[in-house]
């Protein structure tokens, strides 16, 4: 397997190239895999994103500051980072990996992501991982957004009404559907003053209320901008 | 107050002042304060950790790096090298926090500890960290035992009797003795086979059978010595 095209995407050329195939192994293909780098490079990640952010934001608290970082450092940033670089085609992936679709699935991608990370700092010191991170995060770090992120739609949606002096929405369960198991929950958030409702749905009451809000929340930006 | 005294024990001197005073401003005394430097603080520290831990230790998997990285960077870890260092005695506390002894409570001193080296970080670079958090726990990570830290005792006990094949310690309650809300609970570790019988004391139940286990544990790691 080649990892020329990798190297290209990632603009960063390895002098001990064995670090970067040890990054890009599962642990279910040797034991000489990247869960180490992925250790070190989870490190130098928060630590990287912590800087950026302390200087990008000058008067953000540091809670701000924390949950800007889990935002950026989270599993999914990360993976949707590593598919951009096409990592799950370089990933060496044992047998049962490779079969169930291990190279697409976002644990094993931002492992792999992080282990990356570890391993340029390795292989070119700190200014070439400080160099990669701020690249990789640069559109991410541009567009966050301290007031929104890390927050979840109810609490936005309360907090919206809440600085309008209005009422808190109201949520009600419309239905659950399905099997025991496999159940769905329908949920309505109304909120009157407003005249906006809307319908979330999803596999616990909780989820199904997030979207509800979420819908709503963006009902009334969309109102608000008009 | 001067910060000499600090800055030599720190081995550490700053080109922008305003920094160290900062990281010892506690949010009690000003809004300027350490929060953010903290946050920053905790970033390096946690990084440089990994590092060191990633070298001197090039077979420990992942998970074991990440037990002794906590040990580390603790803030029992971190409050006892602030208290080696006086920190203490700088620090810029509100009149609350000075008349109840914050000067001295480990989580503020824990807290002034990571903003000195964040503030050293934004005042020397990250040589200049990497340097002062190298020297800070050099004795620590020499004497560092992955096999068992991070552990508590009662696992500790129970995996070194298993690996004699023993059977599990015993734990009875021998006493509960105080008033309801500050009772003191009293707790033996006995185990048969080995004649070894110990007790604890604790304000819960789990936390005197964790001493009744250390007893044990010490009196057995003792006998095999001999």
């Amino acid at each position: 397997m080649s990892e020329t095209g990798l190297v290209r995407q990632l603009a960063y050329k390895f002098k001990d190239k064995n670090l970067l195939a040890r990054a890009l192994t599962h642990r279910s293909y040797s034991g000489n895999n990247n869960e180490r780098l992925e250790f070190l490079g989870d490190g130098v990640l928060n630590f990287l994103v912590a800087h950026q952010l302390y200087q990008r934001f000058p008067n953000l608290p540091e809670g701000d500051l924390s949950r800007l970082r889990a935002e950026l450092v989270k599993e999914q940033t990360l993976s949707e980072i590593a598919t951009g670089l096409s990592v799950g085609e370089f990933l060496n992936l044992g047998e049962g990996e490779l079969k169930s679709g291990g190279w697409r699935r976002p644990s094993v991608l931002a492992d792999a992501m992080e282990a990356i990370i570890g391993a340029v700092f390795l292989d070119g010191g700190y200014p070439a991982a400080a160099e990669l991170v701020g690249r990789l995060l640069q559109r991410r770090l541009e567009n966050i957004n301290p007031k929104s992120i890390g927050k979840d739609a109810k609490s936005l949606l309360q907090e919206c009404l809440q600085a309008q002096k209005l009422n808190l929405p109201e949520y009600a369960v419309l239905a659950i559907e399905g099997e025991a198991h496999c159940q769905i929950f329908r949920v309505s958030c109304h909120i009157p003053e407003l005249e906006v409702t809307t319908e979330g749905k999803g596999s616990s009451r909780r989820a199904a209320e997030q979207q509800a809000a979420q819908l709503a929340y963006e009902k009334i930006a969309k109102k608000g901008k008009k």
